[in-house]
C-alpha cells in the first residue's frame, strides 16, 4: 500500500507522472517538484546531486516503496553517485531511453538532446555505447527549450527558429533516432518533428520508465492490482505556478485530482 | 576601508557592479551572486525574501558597509520588508529608475518591464504613482529575455520576433519613457530600441543607483577617495558557468580582474 516517489527540478516530471498513472491505475503516487531551485540544467554536478539526495529524503519521509528520478539533469548528475546508497529502488530516465533508442535505431545513428547539465555529463552517450558500442551519438544542448516550454510558446515562427538551430548538427548527422533527454521536450514534439522531419523516431523515456517501474514492482511483490491510486502533489515553492503549468503537462483529464501544497 | 557588497539572483547584477566601478574606483566590492537557486524571477514572494536575507547575511560576514540589492525580483519582493532589520544601509534597484522615469517623461505614460515576480509586485507602479500620481505605467513581465541574454543570444530574427510580441503592450499605451526593470535587460538595449523607435527613453537604473550608493557613503563619511578599488565575487554554485557570463555583464576590462569562488 506505500506510495511511489517521483521528484524533478520542477514541473517537467509530470510527463513521467502521466505514464506512471496510465500504466499502473492502481498506485499511489508521490510527487515531488523543486521549484524553490528549479531549474537544474544549468547547475553543477555536486549541486544536483545534493539537491538529489535531499530530495530523495523528503521522499523517504512519504514511506514511498520505490523512486523515480523524472529529471534527465538530476538522472544524469547523481543516479550514478547515489543509486546504491539507498535501500529503495532508484529508477532513473536515462536507461529506459538509451534502451529503446538502441533498439530503434537502423542507421546506427543516435542523436540526443538535453539541457546543459545533462548533455555535459555524457551519460547517455556513454550508456548507449556500453550498450551498443557501433552507435554514433551526436549530443546537443537546447537551453531556450525549456523556457519556451514554461511559457507556453509550444508552436510558431519563434520556437521553429530555435529548433531549427539547434537541431541541425542532428540533421548533418543523418541521425534516425533522438532521445528527448529532457522531460519537457515531449511538449514541443511536433516542433521538433517538423523540423526533423517525419522519418527520424523521436523517444521519450516515460514510456520506458513506467514498464521498468512496473517491472520492478512486479518482481518485489509489491505491486498494487486492486483499487484506485491516490495522487498527492508538494512543491517546495510557488504552487499556483506548478499548478498552471501542471494541466499543460498532465492533460486535463486530472485536473480535478490534483493538489498543490508547499513541501 | 570596509567593501560594499552586492548581491543577485545570479550574474545580472554585474551590469550594477560595472557602473558601481565606473562611479566609484576607489572602493572594494564583494559580490555574491547566487547561481543554485537562480533565477528568482518565477519564484514565490516569500521564498525570494528568504533567498535574500540569506545573502545578506553572508555579505555582512564580509563585513561590508553598505549592500546593494542589485536585483529587481529581491528589491520588490523582499526590500519593502527587510530594508528596516538591518543596521547596515541597504540599496536596492526600483527606487533609483522610479525617480529617473518620472524625471524623464514628458506625456506621464512610463513603461515597466521585467520579471514575472517584478511584475506581480506591482512595486514600480506603486512608486511611480507615489511620486507622480498622474503618471499612467503599463508594465508587462518579460520571461524570456532572461534565457535570451543567458544563451547570448543578443540580436536576431528570434529575439526580435519575441521583443514585439511582449511590448506590443507599450507600443499601444504610446509611452515615452520604458524602464528596463531587471539587470539583464540593458544587453538587449538594441532590440528593444529598434523595437520601440528612438523616440522612448529607456531607463537603465545602474547608473543612478551608483550615484545613490555613493550618495549614502559620502553622507555617512564612509566613501574612500584613495587606492583602486579590489573586486571579489563569490557564487553559490558553477563558478564556471558564472565567469563564462561575467565578460558579456561586466565588458572586457575586468577580463583579469574577476575571480570566481564557490561561496
Amino acid at each position: 500500500m506505500r506510495p511511489i516517489g517521483v521528484f524533478d527540478s520542477g514541473v517537467g516530471g509530470l510527463t513521467v507522472v502521466k505514464e506512471l498513472i496510465h500504466q499502473l491505475p492502481h498506485e499511489d503516487i508521490v510527487y515531488f517538484g523543486d521549484t524553490a531551485r528549479v531549474p537544474y540544467g544549468i547547475k553543477s554536478r555536486e549541486t544536483v546531486i545534493r539537491f538529489s539526495i535531499e530530495n530523495i529524503l523528503f521522499l523517504l519521509k512519504q514511506d514511498v516503496k520505490l523512486i523515480c528520478v523524472a529529471c534527465n539533469t538530476a538522472s544524469s548528475f547523481a543516479l550514478p553517485v547515489i543509486k546504491n546508497h539507498f535501500k529503495v529502488p532508484i529508477v532513473g530516465v536515462i536507461s529506459p531511453g538509451v534502451r529503446e533508442a538502441v533498439y530503434a535505431t537502423q542507421n546506427k545513428r543516435i542523436g540526443v538532446i538535453g539541457t546543459k547539465g545533462t548533455i555535459k555529463s555524457r551519460t547517455y552517450e556513454i550508456e548507449i555505447n556500453q550498450l551498443e558500442p557501433e552507435v554514433k551519438v551526436t549530443a546537443v544542448a537546447c537551453p531556450l527549450f525549456v523556457p519556451f516550454v514554461e511559457e507556453g510558446w509550444l508552436s510558431g515562427d519563434v520556437v521553429l527558429d530555435v529548433a531549427r538551430t539547434y537541431l541541425k548538427p542532428l540533421k548533418d548527422a543523418r541521425v534516425d533516432t533522438v532521445i528527448l533527454g529532457c522531460t519537457h521536450y515531449p511538449l514541443l514534439r511536433p516542433v521538433i518533428k517538423q523540423v526533423l522531419g517525419e522519418n527520424v523516431t523521436l523517444i521519450d523515456s516515460a514510456k520506458q520508465v513506467a514498464v521498468e517501474v512496473k517491472k520492478i514492482l512486479g518482481s518485489e511483490n509489491i505491486l498494487n492490482t486492486k483499487g484506485k491510486g491516490k495522487h498527492s502533489f508538494y512543491v517546495s515553492d510557488n504552487p499556483e505556478w506548478f499548478s498552471g503549468l501542471a494541466e499543460r503537462f498532465l492533460g486535463n483529464s486530472l485536473k480535478k485530482k490534483k493538489k498543490a501544497v508547499s513541501g
